[in-house]
Order: C-alpha cells, then sequence, then structure tokens
C-alpha cells in the first residue's frame, strides 16, 4: 500500500488538491489518480511508470485492475504450486488472469465456476481444466469441488465481487492448508463472513488490489513478459471500439459479451 | 489435518467404534480420543508419541491444546520475523506462549491485551513488552494498537475464542501485509466476519489447530527444546494439586487465577 498517495478517491491532485482538467470552466476530476479516457493526461509522478517503448499501447492498457491483478493474485499473494488444485469462482477477465497465472505455474487442476455457459471455450484457452456451471448442480458447490479435488482446492479465488461467494470459496478449499483470495470488489453486503471452525483447520483468507505488485516496480517486468510472449494479453481483447462507442462497450460488458474492449480515440 | 482419525468427538475407538473403559457396567468414553484424568488409557496408535523418557510428564503435558498450540501459531502459522511487532489479544496460556515464541523469534514489539490487570507481570515474563488493559481504554484498540506499532502490527493473534475480537485483531494489524492468527475456540458467535476492505488492502486471516504441529513427527522435538531449556513450560504451571481437588483447579481457572494447573494422581 502507498502510504503517500493511498487510494486516491476524491477526484484531486495530491500536491494542491486541485483538478487539472476543465470543460468551459466546469472542472472534470481525475479518478482513482487514473484519469484515463483521455488522449494525455497528469499523474502524481509516484503513479507514472517509464516502460518499453515498443510495447503496443492498445494491448499493454490491460496491465490493470484486470490481468496484472489476477496474474498477481495467482503469482505474488497465493503462490500457486506446480501440481496443485485451483478453483476459480468468476470467469471474467480477473478469473481468467487467475486461471493463465496457475496454468503457467504447472496447476494441475484448475476448475473454474461461472453462471455462463458462453465462457467455457474462453476458459480452456487460458487455463481453466474443466467449467463448472454452478446453475446446472444439485448440490452444494463446494462438496463437487471437493469430490473433484479429492479434499478440497489446494487454492481458491473469488473473482466475482460478492462476499458469499468468499464464503463459498473458503468451504470449497481443502482443511489444513487450503487458501482462499478474494480480489472481487462487492457491489453488496461488504462484510466477508465463515464460521471459524474453517479457520481452525487450517484455512486461510487472504486479500489483495492489484494482485500485490507495486506498479512502479512491477509493471515494466511485467509489460517485458509480455514482449517475450510469456504471457497472453491479446487474448483478452473480444473487442475494439472508438471512443464514441464507449457506450456501446458498457452494454456489452454487462450483457458478458466482452471480457475486454479496448477504446480508440478518432485519428 | 488427520484424515483418518480426524477430530475424534463421538468418545469412541477408531477401529470397532467402542470405548476401552467402563465403571460398574456402565460406558466411560474417551475424550477426543486422549482419556485424560487417567493414570493409564488406550489410544489408537496413530495417537501415541513416544518422546525422551527423561522428561518429566508432569512438565510435558503442557505441551499440548495451550502451550504447543501458542509456540506453533508464532512459529508454523505466522512464521513471525526478527524485528516485527505482534500483538496478542487474551493472556492465558495460549496468548502467552505466542508471546513466548515471538520473543524467541526476535520480535521488536510485542504488545499483550487484555482485561486483567493481574496478567501484567506475568506477561512480562514470557516476553511482552507493553500490557494494555482494553477496559482502561477511551479510543479503539485498534487505533490505541495502529499509534504503538506505526501503522498496525505485522502480526496479530485472537487468544480469546471470540469471534469479535478476530475482527478487532484484523483491524489492529498493518495494511498491505498484516497477518490475523485465530487460535481461540469462540463460545458464542461461531461466524468471523470482517469489512472485505481489510482483506483488498493486502491483510490475511488463518486460523490453527495445535499451532500447525503434527503430532506425531513434531512433538519429540518440541520436547527436546524443552529439555535443552529452548522453550519455558514450568513457568506456566501456577498450580499443583491432587486429582480430587479436581474441581478446585476449574475454580482456579474460571477465576483466571491459574495458568495451568497440573493434577497428580494420589500415589
Amino acid at each position: 500500500m502507498c502510504q503517500v498517495l493511498g487510494m486516491e478517491r476524491k477526484g484531486l491532485m495530491h500536491s494542491d488538491q486541485k483538478t487539472r482538467f476543465s470543460i468551459k470552466g466546469k472542472p472534470v476530476y481525475h479518478y482513482c489518480a487514473v484519469s484515463s479516457f483521455s488522449e494525455y493526461t497528469v499523474v502524481h509522478s509516484g503513479c507514472a511508470v517509464k516502460v518499453d517503448p515498443l510495447a503496443p499501447l492498445h494491448k499493454i492498457c490491460l496491465l490493470s485492475c484486470g490481468v496484472a491483478a489476477g496474474l498477481g493474485a495467482a503469482w505474488n499473494v497465493a503462490d500457486v504450486q506446480k501440481g496443485s488444485s485451483v478453483v476459480i469462482f468468476g470467469l471474467g477477465t480477473v478469473g481468467l488472469s487467475v486461471a493463465q497465472g496457475a496454468k503457467l505455474r504447472g496447476a494441475a487442476q484448475i476448475l473454474g465456476v461461472d453462471i455462463n455457459p458462453a465462457k467455457a471455450e474462453q476458459a480452456k484457452t487460458f487455463g481453466v481444466t474443466d467449467f463448472i456451471n454452478s446453475n446446472d448442480l444439485s448440490e452444494p458447490i463446494p462438496q463437487v469441488i471437493k469430490r473433484m479435488t479429492g479434499g478440497g482446492a489446494d487454492f481458491s479465488f473469488e473473482c466475482v465481487g460478492d462476499t458469499g461467494i468468499a464464503t463459498t470459496a473458503l468451504q470449497s478449499c481443502s482443511d489444513g492448508w487450503g487458501m482462499t483470495v478474494t480480489l472481487g470488489v462487492p457491489k453488496a453486503k461488504p462484510e466477508v463472513s465463515a464460521h471459524y471452525g474453517l479457520f481452525l483447520s487450517g484455512k486461510s483468507l487472504k486479500g489483495t488490489l492489484f494482485g500485490g505488485w507495486k506498479p512502479k516496480s512491477d509493471l515494466p517486468s511485467l509489460i517485458d513478459k509480455y514482449m517475450n510472449k510469456e504471457i497472453m494479453i491479446d487474448e483478452f481483447i473480444t473487442h475494439n471500439l472508438s471512443f464514441d462507442e464507449i457506450n456501446k462497450a458498457f452494454v456489452l460488458m454487462r450483457e458478458g459479451k466482452c471480457l475486454r474492449c479496448v477504446l480508440h480515440m478518432p485519428k
């Protein structure tokens, strides 16, 4: 956690608590210190990272919340080991990035749980070995996962943004050493709760923001990995639209038809 | 977790689901596969451990739930590092054992929180550097801990058996990397709950039964540590009573006047 800048949520610059943008005299605020949806921007020097000048910006823009967070959750936070079993709840960009991270670490089983059967095929590309449609199950999810993994997954990941699913993820990982990592930001009930017995049996619950990467020091090497074809990014880009079609992009996202849509500024 | 024997709670032997004791024809059940409060007992071979024959049984009997669990929580579960800050909620035998474990690892700050001021002096013996009487505070505990540790403890331990205190412990550890270990078995509300934001900031919550030790393989070396004077056990024994005074021992425990009372069989 950056203690100087924190999670900037006021839409203002750190130094003078003012904004750097305006339209017709009205202020336009910075979002989370990033100020995206703009060709040029002003950020705190602590938020600027120098990267390989040959890296295509319309691809590496994905190494933000979604893809980097998922890879980091698998590598930095859970530290997934070769031969282990993994279950991922929610197969959006974050969940599929966790799958990619787990696959690259040599996980033996990568179960992916989602309510959208259309995601099954896509999920294979990123390393998911078994797709589970949770709407099709006639018994509780943890019971199914425990049977498929011989006692519970070594690692489970909550990538939906639902504190109830964080509990399900805890129930689905192995007694003794199972670890649950929660990545989602819940829209409703903000309290994660679970029976103390799950912890007493040796399970652990971790959370992460941005996958435990320190952007300033770690982003350049992630981008190098992409340039060396060690990680996939292009495969997450299901749509490319021009900036004036931004609302169409939001519709695609809400319909679950889109992983990542890159918006291009008009030339 | 032992998958064969599990946590035996039926009071019966694993092999034939029968008890080995009786009084006047009525069965006497085994407790948690241990069957203590008896000079001689029958246990599953998986529960019998060969130890140094010179080790005094009336001392090493403490290397069970309390002392071993606390040392293991500090060493195996949290893996407390030299120079780190630690806060312990509840200074009974378990909490003081965590303190001893943290001290032996070279923790720089070991804060002990309890409602019983009589424990302050005893706590120092085991390594607690600062005693905090939570009944004396005019502000929330996490705020006090964060100020004393410069942002939150690296490790916090819940040793009371109160899921509410598990939440307080999570709030008291550091953003980014703080770890909370819960050891207590709650008497009331069995659900641990905490705002997802605590996890998102990088904190983790772990639980443990018997401090992560595998009794069969690890107990002998713990006993060797005692024999080599590397760990303190004697200091936990505040009372020695004969077996027929067992009810007096329970009273002492409930009054908070006793850490561990060893019961001696009549000669």
